[in-house]
């Protein structure tokens, strides 16, 4: 691909990014508005966590898969914004004392920090309620089986079948000696699920059939692997400024990694080649899924 | 009424209490099954905070509402379920060390204590996620505006404007003078919300039209508000047998209670009023609302 290709499609997701983003930021901004009693400190806490922050690749994935199928822009990012809440809650939670006991994250005192673990808890339980509120919600779409459809793949993302399950498998994992398999599971389930939700949300609001799905499965499960291979350089490489939260902690854990089984050389190498085989996916389609095909290019190299 | 009908509907109620709680611990047993991976801790967990505890008043007032309405019980139980996981998520977080640091609950140690504060955090979560893939599950109901509905209105219950919201003005009430007025908006968050719904579900499922709600939901307004009466002069009379968990915490925290504003006499008389007006609201219910009247006279005394 020639150089002012790259270039352009680079500055085109950078504009996209910076769009989602503000959407994200302002969608929040009007749903976790002050509440004018004593839940203050909770909405305000919920804020903290969700306003500001983090590259949105999520509700990102959620648009960019959304103009393959000339979604409605506006209830794809009330799906997208319903992701990014369940992913909020997941990194308040995750950053808990108890759990990861991480003092800062995208840059910022965690939330536990800013305001207190009880509120950090009741925070992540609110954001965690309000995902399924978005999406019961008859503005996400008019067709209720689509609504319903998008709350049981949504819950089953989240629960023990999914995110939390993971979380679990890398609670359990601590001291333990797991392999490539072992790691690709764990990771499949904390953080694959929700990331391929992003996009089989998509494909549930146009009702595709489920073999016409094969193809953004797979692009979305190579995606989710090679952004999970990313984060785990960053948090090899030490470069806190980038991660915007305190990094070398897998390795000051003893957990496995991609990084730590692979080295980084193969694990870059792997990331590649997960990257390639997602746009593979992408090639019955033109110009509309280049935005797709841009994330899985550039995206991944930064997110976190 | 004689002496002999009121033995009588409290037998039947036990029954009913007995049934409805062998039912829930047989659908999370089924639910919560090991998963033979690493994820066995996470269901444990969540078996430990879900089977063999609690009155199940939640799953009782949804199978009660759903007689009157001639609703499949299976389906009233899938949505009493649902429930119930939301309650019991309620609990585990609640008892976390950084919430109310309680290390008995249903006459057993705390998930926490059990377990270990990641793992309640994840058992917690989990059942939040799980009840909203419950609802969502075509086995609930066939109409999926039906579901949709029960997601929305359940999402509403449990977050910043239901339970979450009510915590969160809980703790903040730490070491606050509350009046009356306020510790009823608190309690109707708090814990009026989730009971409230339990009986909301039951019209939804039947698609009553929103003004011929108003007595059921005027019912479960009055329950919700003497059962948490009831609850404070358990807390207050000290009996940690019959509650299954530690009491005068309220006391010991500086809360202000029902009790505490005003006097176990007139509190007790209040409940009364309570139950009576819940009564009334089924006054155009035959036998078929024997249950919910029994649920209110009887079950409301001992529930935890």
């Amino acid at each position: 691909m020639p150089v002012d290709t790259i270039d352009r499609l680079a500055s085109e997701l950078e504009a996209e990014t910076a769009q989602v983003s503000a959407d994200v930021d302002s969608f929040f901004s009007e749903l976790l508005a002050p509440s004018g009693d004593s839940r203050d400190r909770l909405f305000e806490a919920m804020r903290h966590g969700a306003i500001g922050g983090g590259k949105r690749l999520r509700p990102l994935l959620t648009t960019a898969a959304s103009r393959l199928f000339a979604i409605n822009p506006e209830r794809a990012l009330r799906v997208g914004c319903a992701i990014e809440a369940i992913h909020v809650y997941s990194l308040i939670h995750d950053d808990l004392p108890c759990m990861d006991d991480a003092d800062l994250r995208r840059g910022k005192p965690a939330v536990h920090k800013a305001f207190g673990e009880a509120e950090a808890v009741l925070a992540g339980d609110s954001l965690h309620a309000l995902a399924f509120e978005i999406l019961a919600h008859p503005a996400t779409h008019d067709d209720p089986w689509v609504r319903s459809d998008l709350l049981l793949e949504l819950a089953r993302a989240v629960g023990p079948a999914g995110m939390a399950g993971g979380q679990m498998m890398d609670l359990v994992a601590e001291g333990q000696e797991l392999d490539l398999p072992a790691i690709t599971r764990l990771q499949q389930l904390k953080t694959g699920a929700l990331i391929e939700y992003a996009i089989e949300a998509a494909c549930i609001m146009v009702k595709l059939p489920a073999d016409a799905r094969t193809p953004y499965r797979g692009y979305a499960r190579n995606i989710g692997l090679a952004f999970q291979i990313a984060d785990d350089l960053i948090d090899h490489s030490g470069d806190e400024a980038a991660a915007g939260k305190r990094t070398g902690k897998d390795a000051h854990a003893g957990k496995a990694t991609f990084v730590s089984l692979l080295g980084e050389e193969r694990a870059r190498q792997q990331a590649s080649f997960l990257v390639a085989q997602a746009i593979e996916h992408l090639a019955s389609h033109g110009s509309e899924a280049d935005l797709l095909r841009s994330i899985a290019r550039f995206a991944i190299e930064r997110d976190h």
